[in-house]
């Protein structure tokens, strides 16, 4: 049996599995170093209550005879479904059209399953890792085009580079720059999308975090629905990291050339490849987007935007040039000339702080770090105060 | 952006999903009817006391400060997987190379893709679709042996018809046909494997519904790691098919023919693709894995093997030819003459029964029903009743 080569073309490890790494080699040689994490995006805070309870309530209605469920639709559970489309899009998609998933980073690699072997990739450069790697690990390197978004083009990719792109992923709020596309912004890629038949994958894992008014969705843009497919995810919104559940719309509306339609294909391939997800997960899912789970959801949204507003304050008290921490829980600090693991590894070593290098989400990362919102409270000012003393 | 041709190479639907669109066909035509399923492989006793007790008890904890956690490693807790690899392996494997799943469709999914584009797959014919599906989405019908095992080869498959595949995947006590591997045959087939340098991944769902002394795990046969991957799954054991747990192992010992470990491959496309399974369902798992939940487990499998058990001699009084039904909660009942959709449709409308078509698990299975033993003990009685009923 050989190797896959695609497997030959990815980094190694997976960012966040080199960064855990790093740090297990750091605290081996300082046993008594006490770390403090900016890093990995991972929430911090109880599930909250009304949200804990329809975790609680299934868990234990599993035990009884009334209560027990086996295998669920693999689409998911159509109560949530509902819930999704009518509380988290205003009814601006159909519950048909939406599929639970047990998380973003998981229905991303099953995209990549769905567009198959021949498809050429557009990716923002910096992005979330997983989009770059499941598709070397899919196709190889030479079917992805990186769409540089820095400072210089106000994170607005240069649209003429995916011309030859048959899919754009997308992220907005994004990981990890923090940058909101505006609804004309947003409204000029769909209609690129459009004009030229390509499919937009449109990641919202943090659109609960937007202030003001959004896009919160591509689809209220007109027409997204014949060009985009949007995942969501609980995980940032309801500290579901580890309980695990997400979606994905795929509209009716969305064809392929051939004008088969995309989601027939999808839902063969829900079936095919996954199981649906935990029904215990997603009771939790319908619980959070009742009116008591949705109002927790918007408080501990607020409080992680609290504390990555502190650290906003700080960073450029410190003189750094910042981005994002506005409508997403990361900053993106720029490092005035060190590499991204140097400042990563400086600040380890003198504040016992650990970011995530601004280089493990693509090239043009290269020159920042991307700061974390999420941490208790305590832990965020006692870091803040370390990195005054650091910076002193 | 053009279709992937590969889903045209499927047939349009997941066999459980074709079956549960003719069941909503039939029941819109005859909406009073009051049908019984022996068809899916779907769980209906509720979940155990000391394993539900795992679970509502981290569902309630997740809402405590000291209780929360966010993501779990992508690999699973380690708690849990030591248990695993003490408890159900007797520390045949390494905790280490044990990888939890949310069940083990889901891993049969990933696995496609870590063999990736160019490997060639021999199958079971008959066998749980899902190899046959994932295969063919991920690389097209062509890259596919089927290995028939019907009556006439005692359910063991020709080796020198899979000459030409890179992996093999097996499947025992086999889901649908019931059939066991012995010591011998196993032995047979690891060799085979290791001679031609090919990779088995060998589905071990059934394993507690093994009497007698198996072999419940292909690494049993000595030198298996070095050719053998193993799926297992908490679905069928523990109730858990809507809880979504299972696990894979890929022994370290086990490399490509360049010498590159696979574990390390599946170690990047774990946490590429996957974030780990939900904390509650792994705390599930940790549950059902010490001693009261092992015998709860032990307890549940027998019942449903008692109720394969009257299924059994119900169809064997009936006259017909039947297999499996000792080593796995399936009977696969020969029909005489009768294709196995025609047969499907037959009871459906005669008996209000459903069952599975053979030739849903492949064109060996044709002229087969597969009967499942999972349901409520009341139900198998009466389906029984109505079998003898419509016989006469």
């Amino acid at each position: 049996m050989r190797r896959n080569t695609h497997f030959s073309q990815v980094a190694s490890r997976y960012l966040f599995q080199e960064i855990r790494e790093r740090k297990r080699d750091f605290l081996q040689q300082y046993p008594h170093a006490e770390l403090i994490s900016l890093s990995i995006g991972d929430t911090t805070e109880p599930i909250t209550p009304h949200i804990c309870q329809g975790l609680t309530s299934i868990s234990s209605s599993l035990g009884s005879e009334a209560g027990y469920m086996g295998y669920g639709p693999e689409q998911g559970i159509l109560e949530l479904r509902q819930a999704i489309a009518t509380t988290l899009y205003h009814d601006r998609v159909d519950a048909d059209d939406v599929f639970v998933s047990d998380g973003a980073k998981c229905d991303i690699g099953r995209l990549q399953t769905l567009f198959g072997p021949e498809t050429s990739v557009a990716l923002q450069d910096p992005a979330y890792p997983a989009y770059l790697d499941t598709s070397i690990i899919h196709r190889g390197r030479d079917s992805i085009i990186l769409l540089p978004c820095t400072p210089e083009n106000h994170f607005f990719p240069d649209l003429a580079l995916a011309e030859k792109a048959d899919v754009l992923f997308l992220c907005s709020p994004n990981n990890p720059t923090g940058a909101l596309f505006s609804h004309e912004q947003l409204a000029t890629i769909v209609q690129f999308a459009k004009d030229r038949k390509k499919i937009i994958v449109f990641d919202t894992a943090y659109s609960l975090y937007i202030q003001g008014d959004g896009p919160r969705s591509i689809y209220e843009i007109a027409g997204a629905k014949e060009v985009a497919i949007e995942i969501g995810s609980f995980s940032k919104i309801a500290g579901f990291s580890g309980v695990r559940l997400g979606w994905t719309v795929v509209p009716k509306e969305l064809h392929y050339h051939s004008g088969e339609p995309v989601r027939a294909d999808w839902m063969r391939l829900i079936t095919t490849f996954y199981n649906g997800s935990s029904i215990i997960s997603q009771h939790g899912g319908i619980a959070a987007l009742q009116p008591a789970g949705m109002s927790e959801m918007r408080e501990l949204v607020s409080f992680y935007l609290e504390s990555t507003g502190l650290l906003l304050e700080a960073f450029k008290q410190l003189g750094y040039e910042v981005y994002g921490g506005i409508h997403a829980p990361y900053l993106w600090v720029r490092l005035q000339g060190k590499s991204s693991w140097d400042a990563f590894d400086e600040l380890l070593r003198t504040a016992h702080v650990l970011t995530t290098p601004g280089i493990g989400f693509g090239e043009s990362g290269d020159g920042f770090l991307r700061i974390s919102g999420f941490g208790k409270r305590a832990t965020i000012l006692e870091a803040i105060g370390r990195l005054h003393r650091y910076r002193q």
